[in-house]
């Protein structure tokens, strides 16, 4: 019987057995396509419901397509994955449930809302690191047309966005985790608790989220005795350009100054002059999709050393919304790091 | 570097260091209360609002009391809880969400629909069985009226129910997990794959719930060599009279006849004859609810020694219903043990 632990000061994990990124997988939309990462990702499609009828099954096939990608690069079949950690932002998990059920691989569904990316590669490390499994994947995704039905106006009512909200990503991304030496290694992560503020607009996510993510990035800091500048860059989700303002002021009152290595997923993921995008971009699909497109290379290739990846989630529903609850939110926190060929 | 890994055949694991079952708690409404395990129960409620001005608030107040049950029992804070597994069958998860908050404890918010139950049992005993915390808690809950209302009609509609139609429970189970020695342990998990075996009837749960059951009980016999007589009980979550029928004619087809060891929550809690619940109850808080008043009793005295728990989900929003999707299942199921004092 072992004795030994592995969780590191308040709300950290590290593993007993190294899990390593076997591979990864990026499926987005036109719009993303077009936007500054389009030649990053591994697949775009300019129909956005992706031959389906409805934009739930086009949303279940970018989960469905970025897994068979993953796989693909990997070399690997189904049924070399033992455990799938998947969610989406849709009630009930739709489009996690129809993307993935013909794989027949045992599955975990998770909501974490946009914080899903960092919940699904958090507990699937937990899950490859404790050797309950060889290798399993975590996905998530989003829909821009499926998410503005499920959360705001359907699309036909063209109604009009204040400069705070964010655009949903069409998009998905997928990652294999395995026990088998590669060169990027989970090597953490720092699980967030919920935080309300007392946000009540559900147009401004990015306020709703920046505090959780503040909350999360302290105390991975804390836990692991890190800087931030001992981090190449801390990630968040899909803040937008309202939410880093918020993240780096409330992390400056505490002392930590993260501004010269804060990127956001959802600030790279379009151009905001162009693209007519507001704050910049959301939903679970684009903190996945841009780590596998956009950061993954470089922690490959070592141009980038070691990352916090930090999905951050604004936890509401138009139920909550309507009878006037708050939007809190809750981020979880990855450390992903490049390892050297030679380095054991 | 740890080199043992802990899967078991396809689809199950067991842990490196063993996980107990430190307490749990039960809260459920006026009508459980009333049905045949009403004695069982830690809090019945005569207010189905809880006191709360909306129905997913009551649902919220039901996760949140039953967890400060539980803690009261096992003498613990919040603080000495290290994670939250948990979830509930609302749209984006918001009984969880708002219910568990205040206790700023990480959650790690899953949705496996009725399965969730399993589902966070299974996750929390990996997390404490790999190291990763040494108390953790896993709850679920469902409320009659926020189910009914996100899922069928409103309350005030007053449509009628056809027989095989189960009645959702408005109960919540909370239960801590911890490393420390206690007489009832979790010796295993075997996690469901998505089966759909085209149900397209929302009003006929036991049905599209039953073949994961089978497909999930079949393999942890498989995976871990038994035999059903080598379970006390076989335990389903919410199948009700019509899934339990299903289920078992599944089985028996495959050579296996749990007849003699098969029970369902969902007919437990409940009394047909008097309480009008057609099928039987359902949702989140049945099986939690039913496995914390009635299994695990049992479990601790030793009048039970080993059970199979197979909380069972039916995966449909009435987005994918409205649209003509069918209505696939997942279950996940749990080993869990009557430990022997002098046991080691």
């Amino acid at each position: 019987m072992a004795k030994e632990t592995f969780s590191v000061g308040e709300q950290s994990v590290i593993f007993p057995r190294d899990v390593y990124v076997a591979s990864s997988a990026s499926v987005v939309g036109k719009k993303e396509g077009e936007g500054p990462l389009g030649e990053a990702f591994d697949m775009i499609c300019d129909d956005d419901k992706f031959g389906e009828d409805t934009w739930e099954q086009a949303e279940s096939a970018l989960q469905k397509e970025a897994l068979a990608l993953a796989m693909g690069k990997a070399g690997m079949k189904p049924k070399d994955v033992r455990y799938l950690f998947a969610g989406d932002l849709l009630g009930q998990n739709i489009a996690t449930s129809f993307g993935l059920m013909d794989y027949e691989i045992p599955l975990f569904g998770l909501y974490g809302a946009c914080s899903t990316a960092g919940e699904s590669l958090s507990l699937a490390s937990m899950c490859v690191g404790a050797g309950y499994a060889k290798t399993v994947a975590a996905l998530t995704s989003s829909h821009f047309a499926s998410a503005e039905k499920q959360f705001r106006y359907p699309l036909e009512y063209a109604n009009q966005r204040p400069v705070s909200a964010t655009w949903t990503v069409t998009g998905s991304g997928a990652f294999l985790l395995s026990c088998k030496r590669s060169s990027v290694r989970i090597t953490g992560i720092t699980t967030g608790k919920i935080v309300d503020m007392g946000i009540k607009d559900s147009m401004n996510m990015g306020a709703a989220m920046a505090p959780a993510a503040a909350d999360v990035i302290k105390q991975n800091l804390e836990d692991f005795g890190r800087r931030p500048s001992d981090y190449d860059k801390i990630v968040t989700g899909d803040l937008g350009y309202v939410g880093q303002e918020i993240l780096i002021d409330l992390l400056k009152k505490e002392k930590i100054d993260i501004s010269g290595v804060h990127e956001d997923c959802g600030i790279l993921i379009f151009d905001k002059e162009t693209q007519g995008t507001g704050s910049g971009g959301s939903g679970c699909g684009c903190s996945a999709a841009t780590l596998s497109a956009h950061y993954l290379p470089r922690l490959t290739d070592g141009g980038c050393r070691r990352i916090l990846f930090v999905p951050t989630g604004a936890l509401l529903s138009t139920v909550s919304f309507n009878e006037g609850q708050n939007v809190p939110g809750i981020a979880h926190a990855v450390v992903i790091e490049h390892m050297d060929e030679e380095a054991e």
